[in-house]
């Protein structure tokens, strides 16, 4: 029997529930959240020189990433221009990221270790192609909230690191649509001061 | 001027942002939250003697109270039989608390200070009836989500107290439905073990 990693899920969401407003585009990639393009106010933490350093250690305990298109970028249907993802030339994963889309493409090499696979036969493909690529590591089911919840009701999900926001939203895409009851155990928590960091083990 | 207190809300919410589970009835006070009848899991803090202490401090702060009719009861359309709140003979407010109502009502005295006061005139009368009754105190606007909705549209709560529960429901009343976007400020957190208490101030 192989030792297996956890599979975690990191994400910010506001106090109702929501982890990206309406209206993702190209310049305001997390959607109408109340900042101003980039400046979203679910990811104001992100200027926070500590938290990035948090943030990128725990990347780096992470051997396999899976992210939905839409996180990717916002191109939608074929790929019909160029488009390597948000993050530059070498993106902070520094492992295997797994796409979920329904258009095929031969995989994209970054620098410094990031290779971007695109899966087109489901999500329970991705996990086995992750699970096989972390060699018993970590494995981030990395957003957007609808690529979680599809993992969250199919039970897949070990741990929710979650960033609870002290905004509103009102609209958006929901971290736990569709994904009914679930127990989870409160592991661990952090006050950072403008918002909450809480650990949570999924039960059932 | 007139010293005026905080309005307060100090609710239990699911993970995924509700305040109650779908039916509630006589028997299921809170509803479906997964809980069996009494035993909400949303409401679990209130068997820990602690937690239950720091509450009715938190109640003995607080000098008028207001609710939802379906948090006093379960009796709907008119008052066609006895039914003076879940609390017994002396509930734990010690004080006034308006209900919310389209049924008027005469004032139910109970024992040890808490008088029932029926409003059937809308929220911003209930509001200024407690603030006259308070004088100068604290107001809880006590529950539940609904009530609490309509008085955070109305930008009338300065403090939000929430028990953040690890289950998520899936069904049931939203604490921030129909509120829209808010900002608030985290000003003080309490990792109780199997939740978080967080009190957040309302900006705007």
């Amino acid at each position: 029997m192989t030792t297996q990693g956890k599979v975690t899920v990191d994400l910010s969401v506001s106090l109702d529930g929501f982890s990206a407003g309406l209206g993702q585009s190209e310049d305001r990639p997390f959607g109408a959240d109340g900042g101003d393009g980039w400046g979203s106010k679910l990811h104001a933490w992100a200027e926070d020189a500590e938290e990035m350093r948090l943030q990128l250690e725990m990347l780096g305990q992470t051997k396999a990433f899976i992210m939905g298109r839409n996180m990717f970028g916002p191109v939608r249907g074929e790929w019909d221009r160029p488009w390597n993802g948000w993050w530059g030339d070498n993106p902070p994963y520094h492992g295997p990221v797994f796409v979920l889309t329904h258009h095929a493409r031969e995989p994209q090499v970054m620098e410094g270790g990031t290779t971007f696979y695109f899966v087109t036969d489901g999500i329970e493909s991705a996990f086995k192609q992750a699970r096989e690529a972390a060699d018993g590591g970590n494995i981030s089911i990395h957003g957007g909230a609808t690529t979680v919840n599809q993992y969250l009701a199919a039970g897949l999900i070990d741990e929710l690191r979650l960033r609870i926001v002290p905004i509103t939203l009102g609209a958006g895409t929901r971290l736990f649509d569709g994904v009914g009851q679930l127990d989870l155990e409160q592991v661990e928590s952090r006050d950072a001061g403008s918002f909450m960091h809480v650990t949570y083990r999924v039960l059932s």
